[in-house]
């Protein structure tokens, strides 16, 4: 599946190293910023003439999830199709020991039960502007990287609050091609978003993690949300009609959705990095969370309900990791990258003067990735992100202190426009589950202490004599934190209500703060400045070399792919272009029934009702990623035709190369979301919503 | 699909130099001898006491197709159970331009309706008796290889037509171990054997060559014959009773059949030889002949329909071949070969006794192989193979030739004992297709030329001055061989009618005759003597170190297999056990009923007569190759529980090296059978005559 894994797991800090390399894209790879589709491809291979109505309608109908996917309006009335699994932590925090509606499924008969999320934000992405010369003017010849990456800093937090004063839109500025071009996208914002529907995970996660990232596939993976303004649905102008027949093979079809990052611009060193030291790390880290997680869910059925959303959101990342790290082995990918990146720096040093202003990009980021390695482990581990309560302690000591500085001198994630979604998430009245915080607490410490050595500031300060045990335990047992009143009451306080706070969790917050931002310091000084003053060199000759054929690096910004419905080459023969919900019945019977491959009651109960030959999911040629899963999959009409939810196994190694032959982006059929929802779950009314528009 | 494809492509040259490598196999690996099956293993791990009683049963029950393949007696009245693709050739015979049953199947009402097939034979084989000392003891210390080979082929001789003439059975001394053993099986021959039912070719090949050699499968590779004597239908007391139900997960199981040809234990230097020169070149050869088929069966209807068999057989051997080559070019694999190797030879050499037995043994053989990579061409190209009038013009030249001379002298294939199967062939009144003939028969020919250059004797007398077509037209047009009856004629009229007949094919085989000859005798002195004498040393030297805790190499002759029902991984997930009706109408609507997705007529419009939760296909771990297509599929309790049909892709590499963990045999349901008889074919009687027993 793909869910957004980027910034919850790799951490900003490596987020940032993604650097261009860059050659021009071909065929139906690539994720294309709205401003720069690829009209000539489309207009050559399929004669399809792309309007500027026609994005601006598709743009306007996308919708990006805040915590991590895509989606899309559906209906006039607000009505928002995502996947299950981008669903899947609001299903957990709407739920309680009771009703478990992530797992069993939830549908709103009336208005009146629709459930509001607790804290769901939704972004419509109203409008983009280039400021690339205003960004890039602000480096002076001459400065020193640490000092023009304070000025970039500050012109982005100057550009964003200018935008957020004058039109009240979320505003963001947006790094593409590694510093080639920053614009400044606005985004309408929704907090009040309600639960409509959603199946039950078994026929959405049918087959579970082992069919994760692959096809052919049987999962109804979908989720309807109505958006709210003023207790009222809001007029959705902009939606995409579903067209329940569904794309034919062969089609042309587009993907619009926010794909999270990718690393397809890196350069080879930033390549090598990830395999033979983060990627490999990550994985450790991951297997150890899950083993706590499973251990816990062990104990008992509401500890197993409370750990499914992270279990479910480790396992698919492992998956992922270990695709790509795969792929990363693979000697002709790293021969082909090789031969790219040659290939573009023998058009750079060929040309005495392009060779004086970019040559030595390369050799810089080598130096930049030679230091990230030193301090690798104190970047990954000086951390609190694994337990909710302690990352929030830690969000509250920062946020008092930060928005004392001026904007442009603050951390990133603490500019004025960035604020109102920060406290969204601050105060959110979602529950907590202390005894699962306090295993992650406790295994986040141990493993610092393992990784980093006691001797470590971080550690020290963190455990101040205790095990990470006892820590862990009196942190989370001690702090009112689980209450969004008191984390209101202390931000509203201020400094002195934070600084003067007993409040174990914010004690302890206080203490390892310095080392967080000694580490995030470092970091900034000589990775990031480096790395980003290298890769707008190498952005700029990018662009001096080809144009603008070329697409950016994902960013978990609004993209545009495009691509044909079409099976592969595996297993030795090729795979359908879509499936049937007869295939649903083969796998589960072909497994017995048995774990994950058994079906819901109603699939059983209601078998002779639905029409089994109606397609349920198909694979198409274009080119997404983790973030994209719950992106519209829309024909040239402009038609709401499929989700993505999923990429192949050999879409993994998409993060580093897109190969046309065989990465398919796998998504569920428009018809088989009308056909569930009348025959398998009465839910003719949402049907209807999606197909009669009066 | 597993047809045995050893004899027809690769030649009885190529055959022989397969020699013993070895260690001991451990879990699911093997393809026993009914003398040594693995009953400690069974017992160890499975609590399963194999008796002699039950190894005689299932012996007794088990069919060899002489033609490549294998089956089984399903009833008490001599119906035999095997594949469609088995079946396929004697299809092909008993169709005419009207009635294509290969394509549309067929179904005999009645005793009267079933159809008597031209040249099909049946064996059981009956006894089986060591015979090792008897030919090893005719190699005399000091003998040359080239003498040895001669004694012992002569005392072979002997044994088997001492035993004809003692028994009236077809006897036949089979080298195993490469020489390390030889045995006289002894088998009852049925040459009355008359076609039951067939599906339509459609529903037995769904996903035609794309899916061949693949799972998840959904096919009913499936056909019945039945046994005649006398006119009558023979009582099979042996027969395998069926159980619907088939086998489960994890259920203990059995395959008994017939597999071709493995280089298990060959040496590194043979599989080198095999990777580097054969495989690669036989992959050129059946490529240039499906080449000539398919351009003749895009000429017509009919045309199409008189390739389909042999095209099937080539496409078949094609993917066999590509995935061996594919398994080959594995480090892994050749690494793996080596250490077995050297860890055996380490242990031979290792005591100074054995090392002068059998220490140079591997030498031999690499020297052997240097040999055969110098003539290969000419061993693989002076050959008339592809054209069938051709192939009988040789047989009936070298025939009267040959029984002019003392048994033990005489070329293999012309031995007493052989006589009558031999006679059934070359008498055989199916039908010839003379347009095909001459297509195959000149693209031969201009092969021989490419690739031995036209001063090669073979060229030079076949062409004799003529370009290969006019040789092809010429004596496929102007011979009467199509004629059985004349054919007869020429046999009977012995050497002196075979040297005075002006039929051009019979002239034909009598030039080309002494170069053919020349090149089988060279290989013989110089490679086959040599392989033959060094493989008993590495086969003596096998049993002294590790005793008779192995199998031998497959050799077309009964084996038994056991293993488990069981999914594997594959595709980043896994392949379930067994598969359901509902599948194949996934995969059909999947690729929107094209070729080869496309069901036959009465699945569609019978549809809900059928339960689609029955299962189709399964997978077992039992370890299978080329040939074992047809075996039975047998519980413990000796029940018959399906059919084994084909391998998964993984399974190719299997004639090297057997991986229990994704070598995976596949087979049809027995429930699949009774299914598709009761409710798809109105042939409930047959279904009663397996099920219900009076």
């Amino acid at each position: 599946m793909k869910a957004h894994r980027s910034c919850s797991l790799i951490g900003i800090l490596i987020c940032l190293t993604a650097v261009l390399l860059a050659l021009p894209a071909s065929a139906e790879e690539g994720m294309w910023t709205f401003d720069n589709p690829p009209a000539g491809q489309l207009q050559e291979k399929y004669g399809f003439t792309i309007t500027q109505q026609w994005l601006d309608h598709v743009r306007l109908s996308s919708v990006r999830f805040n915590d991590g996917g895509s989606g899309s309006f559906v209906s006039p009335r607000g009505l928002v199709l995502t996947n299950h699994h981008v669903a899947l932590g609001q299903l957990q925090k709407v739920s309680t020991p009771e009703k478990d509606y992530a797992t069993d499924g939830f549908y709103a008969r009336s208005a009146a039960e629709e459930m509001k999320c607790p804290d769901l934000e939704l972004n419509i992405l109203e409008s983009m502007e280039d400021m690339t010369r205003r960004v890039q003017d602000t480096v002076k010849r001459g400065m020193k990287d640490k000092d023009a990456l304070a000025a970039r800093k500050a012109e982005i937090a100057n550009i964003e609050k200018e935008s957020l004063d004058s039109t009240g839109l979320r505003s963001e500025v947006v790094t593409l091609y590694a510093g080639g071009e920053y614009w400044l996208y606005r985004y309408k914002k929704y907090v009040d978003v309600r639960l409509v529907f959603a199946p039950e995970q078994q026929a959405a996660f049918f087959g579970g993690d082992l069919d994760n990232f692959t096809y052919p596939r049987y999962d109804l993976d979908m989720a309807l949300f109505r958006v709210y303004e003023n207790d009222k649905p809001v007029e959705s102008r902009n939606f995409l009609k579903l067209n329940p027949r569904g794309a034919q093979e062969g089609e042309l079809v587009f993907v619009s959705g926010n794909p999270g990052s990718t690393e397809r611009l890196s350069t080879l060193k930033e390549i090598e990095v990830q395999r033979d030291v983060i990627i490999p790390d990550i994985i450790k880290l991951i297997r150890r969370r899950l083993d706590v997680l499973k251990r816990y869910a062990e104990e008992g059925k509401e500890q197993a309900r409370q750990a499914a959303s992270q279990t479910y959101g480790l396992e698919n990342s492992l998956k992922v990791y270990l695709g790509e790290y795969e792929g990363l082995l693979n000697k002709n990918l790293i021969a082909k990258k090789q031969k790219e990146e040659t290939g573009f720096r023998a058009k750079i040093t060929a040309n005495p003067e392009s060779a004086r202003k970019y040559g030595k990009a390369w050799d810089e980021i080598a130096a930049a990735q030679q230091k990230l390695v030193a301090r690798y482990k104190e970047s990954r581990y000086r951390s609190l992100r694994a337990s909710r309560l302690a990352s929030l302690a830690l969000s509250i000591v920062q946020y008092v202190a930060e928005i004392n500085k001026p904007d442009g001198k603050r951390e990133d994630g603490y500019h004025d426009s960035q604020l109102e979604s920060l406290r969204f998430q601050l105060f959110s009245p979602a529950p907590v589950y202390p005894q699962m915080e306090i295993r992650l607490l406790e295994n986040s410490l141990q493993e610092a202490m393992d990784e980093l050595g006691s001797g470590d500031p971080f550690v020290k300060s963190a455990l101040n004599g205790r095990t990470p045990a006892e820590a862990a335990k009196q942190v989370i047992e001690g702090t009112r934190l689980d209450d969004p009143a008191f984390r209101k009451e202390l931000v509203d306080g201020g400094q002195a209500a934070v600084n003067a706070s007993t409040d174990p969790a914010i004690v302890f917050a206080r203490s390892v703060d310095p080392a967080v931002r000694e580490i995030r310091k470092w970091f900034e000084d000589n990775v990031e400045s480096i790395m980003t003053s290298a890769g707008e060199k190498i952005g700029q000759a990018r662009f001096a070399v080809y144009g603008k054929s070329t697409y950016p690096d994902a960013t978990f910004t609004l993209r545009l792919g495009h691509g044909t419905v079409r099976g592969y080459a595996m297993n030795g023969t090729e795979a359908p272009p879509k499936t049937t919900f007869y295939g649903l019945y083969d796998r589960s019977i072909g497994f017995g029934g048995k774990f994950p491959f058994q079906l819901p009651s109603r699939y059983v109960d209601r078998r002779d009702k639905v029409n089994l030959s109606t397609p349920l999911n198909f694979v198409c040629t274009c080119d997404t990623t983790g973030g994209s899963s719950g992106s519209p999959v829309i024909s040239k009409e402009g038609e709401f035709v499929g989700v993505i939810f999923d990429g192949n196994i050999e879409s993994l190694v998409g993060n580093y190369v897109y190969n046309e032959e065989n990465n398919r982006s796998v998504a569920v059929h428009a018809g088989a979301m009308i056909e569930a929802l009348r025959n398998l779950y009465d839910a003719a009314d949402l049907a209807n919503e999606m197909t009669n528009y009066e």
